[in-house]
């Protein structure tokens, strides 16, 4: 297809086409001659990648850049592939790595330079600044939670897959259903409060 | 302390503090004459607590306003009190009581208008159009887990606690905790793909 058709089938100004394709965000088409160039669904799929990436993961264009690079040339090993995929939705400003009592007390196999161990530091730091302690109890009960969540997210089958498609999956796991976890707790406590504090019926 | 003090301790510029009285998010001073007013820890904590929610639940300055109100004039029964936290802290663009299959199937007391409801209906639509269907074995993990979160988030001693506060508590709890529940959920994918893809040790 032209690239005007790809625009209509994504709904991506063919501008911001042209832009994605100038920054390697998306893969040159066949040339069919000077000026044009054929694309097909593996752009339709990659557009769609980037849209998902830059609107529900608000990163940034380099960020997508990063996930590009690593679907073209994914690690081996299936847990280096998940190093890439937390280091491409990392925060800014979060140091790799760093401690914090709760986390060293979980007694989980983390990396000492472990993106995620920055990420969750950052967030306890966040709170306690803003005059939340999370307490040792109720993180214990986080941790089990997310350990759940967890064993769903890292399934075996991710060990069967593609690299490419199981990094793909994995960065698009995290981004599109971190929404549908927080919107389960808001929905599991409204279910929790009406069965310990709403009248019967 | 005058207004001048108010802003070093909470790190607001003054202009900005007199924004938040207009706009009645900082209740009035005592006042000390024509121009000046005497502020007390009240005034702190307040300044903090709208800052957090600006900053960290990038609420705007009118959802901002509803929390004040619901503080100042908090609802009788704890399960509204809920109710009041979630509508608070809905995204926009939500209908309220949107109804999903694999939220209808979790067989949880939730409400008809329920705003929860209307959030997780929307991350799920999100998901799917994005080319990421939850299946029903996923998504019954994460009930599962959100609902371990919530029955941490909804304690008993909130029953016990003045309502205002029980109030502050629920929405601080969700805005500052959101962050470690979804940090914790990468830092447990890490240590579950280390046991089941690394080589040890």
């Amino acid at each position: 297809m032209r690239i005007s058709e790809l625009s209509e089938r994504t709904g991506v100004p063919v501008a911001t086409l042209k832009y994605y394709l100038r920054e390697r965000l998306l893969h040159a088409g066949t040339p069919l001659g000077a000026t044009r160039a054929d694309y097909d669904e593996s752009h339709v799929e990659r557009v769609r990648l980037v849209r998902t990436l830059i609107d529900v993961g608000r990163l940034t264009i380099d960020r997508v850049g990063e996930v590009v690079r690593a679907l073209e040339d994914p690690p081996d090993s299936r847990h280096d592939l998940l190093g890439v995929a937390h280091r491409v939705l990392r925060n800014p400003g979060e140091a790799n790595g760093a401690s914090d009592p709760l986390i060293d007390a979980l007694g989980w196999r983390i990396a000492p330079n472990s993106v995620a161990r920055g990420q969750l530091a950052a967030a306890l730091e966040r709170a306690r600044r803003d005059g939340l302690e999370v307490s040792p109890e109720t993180f214990a009960t986080f941790a089990e939670a997310a350990e759940l969540i967890a064993e769903s997210d890292v399934r075996a089958e991710l060990g069967e897959a593609p690299a490419a498609e199981a990094l793909q999956y994995v960065i698009l796991g995290n981004v599109l259903t971190d929404g549908v976890v927080i919107a389960l707790r808001r929905l599991a406590q409204e279910h929790v409060s009406a069965q310990r504090f709403a009248s019967p019926g």
